[in-house]
């Protein structure tokens, strides 16, 4: 299945709507923001990520002939409008946070500046591909954040919502600090390192565990770990313990690197585990934990002093379970040069080209923003960069490598507040320009 | 994009286990369930979604040769296992609940028998579409039985997981009685009627509201909707009283069908919107509501006597927002014969190959569910049925209109305490048969 090009990735409404635009001989250019309008209680801070795919989508779109042939089939649209739509291609300018960027409620993350059937046909994808990276990577970073450290890998192709969730799933976590993840797809399309063993099922086809662990070790090339609580967690642990040394002893390169419990009172089991194993005098097998986890109960079992060196986080992770939407938005800030906003009941939005700046102190530790019109200078940061001109790209593509060592970064420059998983706590300052407000003022004077 | 065939759509540890299972000669038939084990406390009864998906996934799933090299580039894997999965095809037999049956926890939906490297790989993405769609559908089911037959409207690709995610979303949301989607691709694809006239760009676009409404009126070809939130509710509404009565003066074929309220007190925005559009004799609008609505705000609407034909339901929707996963798994539970269960704390699986037995009453209502082995004879309406034999399908696709007309006898055949919206609450009776707890204790008898 082809996902990511078509351009009937859209609403219905953003053809009608385009269709009135194109009849009416509304061609100028609009300016529409990608933002958040209010950030879940249960985050204090977002990451921008999905910007290279939204840079993707915005090269290949285009309505091919199958899905022209299907419009025309439903009888809303006039012949010269769908020959409009089949010579449609991305125009516009483009400014976006790099990704890996913090950022708060009311911040425009990217900005699209193109003739206003463009623009308007993109809203729908673009939300969703921004909204789903950026929503990943901001629960990914809670979870880095309570790991302290440790090794963390993603788990949760299995109910990711559907396939590509999981895949950009994968590499928003990885963007965020993650180490790996144990989608194969993800590691070859992104070059995410890989990571995985064996499950239950495996111990499970074998009449006997201890059996089972053997013929594991002994299947593999490399290191492998071994999962510990099918029956049994203690005993398992001495058997894995008895195997290490049956390998030592014949001198076989192939080593027990880990075990992993997946079920119980996983501090306790861990506790038990690594007594086991350091009785043994096998110190060097590690732990990895895994099992509904995500970033509350990562920081209670490292505050509990679980002997634990990675874990594994699958669902919480890949669907945000606490916060599996946000508050995403694609708005109309100005048409024809004219600002525009809509002032619905807690919806109003801030009219105008906008530019976002972030103070920072000595050691680069972010102080606060302020959301200003494009052209002033607050001082600060600015945020945003041109990305595309004219509908072509102005930089090749940043390595995720690269963006995951900025985000590193940013995740240091983050104020200790910020750090926090608690919910509520005080919140990050972002103002808006004295230019801004008197420019909203203005602008719903104007407005009947 | 390609997504759905690629079978590194997996968890590296299914190919780490395949390749033991290989080196092995670990070949016998393996039977493997997908169920869940708990459902939410949000739910009280779960839908089957996804069948169709998964069955056309097992008939196209292989390894491609790129898939091939990049697996012989990780270097943990011996040519001989990657030649095998060259040539590996779904050789297997499956039984599943048809779409659209209502199901409870235990209960496997999917049943795999096949050579255990084959149904051990195909775990990660069997759950992925299944789990999917269930949730969906389960979810719309919700919003079905609280919209009491008012029509609803699927509005939710910008915040669903990606465009997969937007596209199964609204085929699960239609399969469980939704009346239409907004995601045209969707339409196109799963043939789902569209819906969706105008956002409040259009309106913001335009220096006039009233303006706005007639442009947009005139330039489509057949009935249209207009959006009145988008400065002043009420006053939106005396214009659009006054545009349709211009179309009927100059007896204009294009008419007003609805108006669409997005933001605000929604019950009470409608009230004045009727009462404006009463006052002015245009019973025949319909009012349509969105914005941030579930199933208990269309149930509380509806309590307050809000006057609304439709209701545009989104991002709760296509995220399941208070239950964005389920607790589904996909077990070993007989490899070569034998039965087989794990025992993990709070994790502990049903062995051997089931099947489940609905009781009916005489007006069809479910009375409960028997978990039996497969080949005993409880009594009742087994719901699992094969649908696969050695790869190959036993019959064509269901088309999703009869899907959708299975599910709605389904829905009317729940007891009534199932189709209450509240937590908690008496559950639906489901036993497991005599002989599938004696197996269990047996199995863990043997078990070392």
């Amino acid at each position: 299945m082809t996902c990511a090009a078509t351009a009937l990735l859209t609403d219905f409404y953003q053809l009608t709507m385009g269709h009135a635009y194109f009849k009416l001989g509304m061609s100028e250019t609009a300016t529409f923001e990608l933002f958040v309008r209010k950030l879940p209680g249960s985050r204090r801070f977002l990451l921008a990520a999905g910007l290279e795919q939204a840079l993707t989508y915005l090269e290949q779109w285009r309505f091919g002939s199958e899905e022209l042939e299907f419009l025309a089939r439903l009888g809303d649209f006039d012949e010269p409008f769908l020959d409009r739509l089949a010579r449609l291609r991305f125009t516009g300018d483009v400014y976006a946070m790099a990704e890996g960027t913090a950022f708060y409620a009311n911040e425009p993350i990217l900005r699209i500046t193109a003739p206003i059937l463009e623009a308007q046909l993109l809203e729908s994808r673009l939300l969703n591909i921004v909204h789903f990276q950026t929503l990943i990577a901001s629960k990914a970073a809670r979870c880095v954040l309570a790991a302290r450290g440790r090794r963390l890998v993603d788990f949760g192709l299995r109910r990711a919502h559907e396939a590509e969730a999981g895949l950009y799933a994968a590499r928003a976590a990885y963007l965020a600090g993650f180490h790996a993840t144990a989608t194969v797809e993800a590691g070859r399309r992104f070059g995410i390192p890989l990571s995985g063993t064996l499950a239950h099922s495996f111990i499970e086809a074998h009449d006997r565990e201890d059996v089972a662990f053997c013929n594991f070790v002994e299947s593999q090339r490399g290191t492998t770990s071994l999962l510990v609580d099918t029956y049994d967690t203690e005993r398992a642990a001495h058997r894995v313990a008895n195997l290490a040394h049956e390998l030592a002893k014949r001198a076989d390169p192939r080593r027990i690197e880990a075990v992993r419990i997946d079920s119980g009172d996983l501090a306790a089991q861990a506790r038990i585990v690594r007594g086991v194993l350091d009785e043994h005098g096998c110190r060097d097998i590690r732990i990895v934990l895994s099992g509904g986890l995500d970033e509350h109960a990562i920081e209670e079992l490292l505050a509990a002093g679980a002997p634990v060196d990675a874990f594994g986080v699958g669902t919480s992770l890949d669907v945000s379970a606490d916060a599996p939407a946000l508050d995403m938005v694609y708005k109309l800030q100005a048409y024809s040069g004219s600002p525009r906003r809509k002032r619905s009941p807690g919806k109003a939005t801030w009219p105008g080209v906008k530019q976002v700046f972030r103070r920072r102190g000595a050691g680069r530790e972010a102080l606060g923003d302020e959301i200003a019109l494009q052209g002033e200078d607050p001082g600060g940061e600015p945020l945003l960069e041109q990305v595309m001109s004219q509908g072509r790209r102005l930089a090749a593509p940043v390595p995720l490598a690269g963006i995951r060592e900025g985000c590193s970064r940013e995740l240091r420059s983050l104020p200790a507040d910020a750090r926090q998983l608690a919910e509520g706590g005080a919140s990050y300052p972002v103002r808006m320009s004295e230019a801004l407000c008197a420019l909203a003022a203005q602008v719903d004077a104007l407005t009947p």
